[in-house]
């Protein structure tokens, strides 16, 4: 029997601070502004790929989240790089890039290196999040799969000495597969860095400006954490692939924003991050957030993201806000929104316990809905907490305390690194080059 | 004792199609952008003024809504115009005007005119739609006093036929009594006419050319109605006052809208009033009540008006218009929100039945909360209608059905005409010049 190679490797979540919303092209996924992105840990969230390949395997199998497998049909590289005959899909496009660069760079240049773009793969992933979280999973998903792919080529291995700075070059950078994993899903180029991450609209048709490029690593700011408050969301909202297309073509805003926004707006945050600066980091991180949803409503039919709660959660960060720039002339918290209800909240750590309490005192939640890392809660459950609030706070801001589990859950997480290289015992693959985890339904 | 001269007039409230919001100047009450409203029927909404003067008044007074007077201190015209030594306020800015124009153009010319401009005067107002309503009162009410103190001194006397454009011309027009009205509250100036009005933004920093222009009378477009969803808010907004500064101080966004946006969506809706082309009338309200919350949202802070109440007026309305839109080609109703969470849903008057029908199936109301003019319910109350929904509309759009109250009620309304004369047995004040009413407190 052959050999079977295979490689495991995470990828987390990222959140952005200045928002992705519009393509210039579909296909290639390129957008109509930069963005910029926080990398969160992957203790806390994070998508894990196993791919395996080997000349036995019959057909390329993927498996998501213990599903029954698809089979996805890949044309040769031999043949026409433009895959007419097959589906040419998101996944496809990945897969192949990957497969052109292993043979351009290992096999073309090894003939004892084996043949890996010609076989057939099995790939298998999973969130370790619940989807129901309802925070995009296919950024982490696609960095996953991009990178997992690349490590098994032997084209990358992520060691975090080379996220840093340091360590020897790979055969293909991280950037550079920023633009494979942008063809899979735009935000997931972003999951290739840890730290802080931009993603630069690029100009070329090509796309091959169109790159992540790391601002700065996880370890220059440690303090800065974040919160996730998951926002029980009654309805499903316009995806956004659909609904940026929407604006893009309705929104008489956008356009404005695009070009005189947007690139005022990346040239402050990448300074308030070098200089560690929270105060012009988190207001330009709310103000891009409610401009996004400003460009949003401002779609022809509006689109509609943030609920009651949502916004209530804004009003009670606006409000601390307030108070402590009268006290300290500094912000506290920074809130971002998503195409979805949950609000992410940026802060210094030594503030997370003065907003966790704010967040459940106005929002009790269930028992065993937080992990308490800090002890802000002395040892008690979250829903044994009342929490109080800062001298000065205006209580009334919002309409009063929500009923118990109008927030399903609240995640403290930090900043965390890029894709991790993981050993055999987390493969979702076995030694066979099936999974190893039995197959739902 | 000495004679004691009265008038009383009603004025209208109006509706904004391309909404006002932010100021040049402040003082002058001079916007940054033109707007165009639809006045609504002053059968069922209007404010009431009746203004009374005599040299035997010791005292300006003003009631407001059956409350204690507020005593008004105005400086005399014989002094300087501008009032240092006395309060100035909004109030005193209007009636100072009127005192100038009843002196040049009445007392200057005819020597045996009583000299009404150096009396004080009883003011009295009041609403007849309950403040609770949520409905700017403000437009109505400086309409209302400005018509009724111009009747007073002869400056204009409001008769239909001169709304037509027939009878004779009156001393001061209703565009130039806007200007004044508009020293009051911004938008008053709008509600001196009837039908379709706009208010010009101007450029002259005197203010003398930000005036309200009639673009078609009520009776050009009689079959087109309004349906005003009262939401029950829980909490007070942002003033507007106070708000649309905040967004001309810190939008990024409103600048693009003033100069490229409004133009030309004023152009496009003067055409579609004059041709009764509900779809590009529609389309228009829709799309510049969703922009106006839209910069709202690009305030930093950011200022929110709507709920998700509101949202989900919103969804349903477009839902109906796109099923309508692959049947007939055509939309049945426009939405637009004013500075709070209250719709306000134009449309032909045949299409109401379905409105109300589609209205009342998710927002069930409290038992006479409804009048039914149209008997769209056949004679039922509101209260014991289910409502149905049009063949493929999706009702999934929202959750679900809302609470009995969601909705506090439900105006069904026409476009109506600008400010009335009323007679002596419609007037707030007595013979004696003192309010008729008991007052309240």
């Amino acid at each position: 029997m052959s050999t079977i190679y295979q490689a495991t490797t995470s990828a987390p979540v990222n959140i952005a601070c200045i928002k992705y919303w519009g393509k210039r092209d579909t296909t290639l996924i390129l957008p109509t502004n930069s963005s910029l992105s926080v990398t969160l840990s992957q203790n806390d969230l994070s998508s894990t790929t196993s791919s395996s390949t080997s000349p036995s395997f019959p057909t390329t199998l993927l498996w998501l989240n213990n599903l029954p497998p698809e089979q996805i049909d890949l044309p040769s590289l031999s043949s026409s790089t433009s895959p007419s005959a097959v589906a040419d899909t998101r996944l496809t496009r990945c897969l192949l890039q990957l497969k052109k660069l292993r043979k351009e760079l290992v096999e073309d240049k090894d003939p004892s290196a084996p043949k890996m773009s010609e076989w057939n793969l099995h790939i298998a992933s999973y969130n370790n999040f619940p989807t129901a979280a309802g925070l995009a999973s296919s950024a982490s998903g696609f960095a996953a799969l991009t990178a997992s792919v690349a490590a098994l080529y032997g084209l990358n291995t992520f060691s975090s000495e080379q996220e840093q700075g340091q360590g020897n070059d790979p055969l293909v950078s991280a950037s550079q597969l920023s633009l494979i994993a942008r063809l899979g899903s735009g935000s997931a180029c972003r999951s290739l860095f840890g730290g802080f991450v931009s993603w630069s609209a690029g100009s070329l048709p090509s796309g091959t400006d169109s790159l992540a490029t790391q601002i700065a690593p996880a370890s220059h700011w440690p303090t800065l954490h974040a919160l996730i408050c998951i926002v029980n969301a009654q309805k499903k909202a316009t995806s956004s692939t659909s609904g940026m297309q929407r604006t893009v073509q309705t929104s008489a805003l956008l356009q404005h924003r695009i070009t005189d926004v947007v690139p005022r707006r990346m040239e402050g945050i990448i300074d308030a991050i070098k200089d560690r600066d929270f105060d012009a980091f988190g207001r330009i991180t709310m103000d891009d957030s409610n401009q996004f949803h400003a460009v949003a409503l401002d779609t022809s039919p509006p689109i509609f993201y943030m609920n009651d709660v949502s916004r209530s959660i804004i009003l009670l960060i606006e409000e601390l806000n307030r108070v402590s720039l009268l006290t300290s002339r500094h912000l506290v918290a920074a809130y971002t929104f998503d195409a979805g209800p949950n609000a992410v909240i940026y802060a210094e750590e030594k503030h997370i316990p003065t907003i966790v309490n704010l967040v459940l005192r106005y929002f009790p939640l269930e028992p065993g809905t937080f992990e308490d890392k800090l002890g802000v809660l002395g040892g008690k459950d979250a829903s044994q907490v009342g929490g109080g609030v800062p001298d000065g706070f205006d209580q009334g801001v919002v309409p009063g305390a929500f009923g118990v589990g109008t927030l399903k859950g609240l995640i403290h997480t930090r900043i965390g690194d890029g894709p991790r290289m993981l050993g055999k015992e987390k493969s979702l693959l076995g030694e066979d080059g099936m999974p190893k985890s039995k197959v739902v339904g």
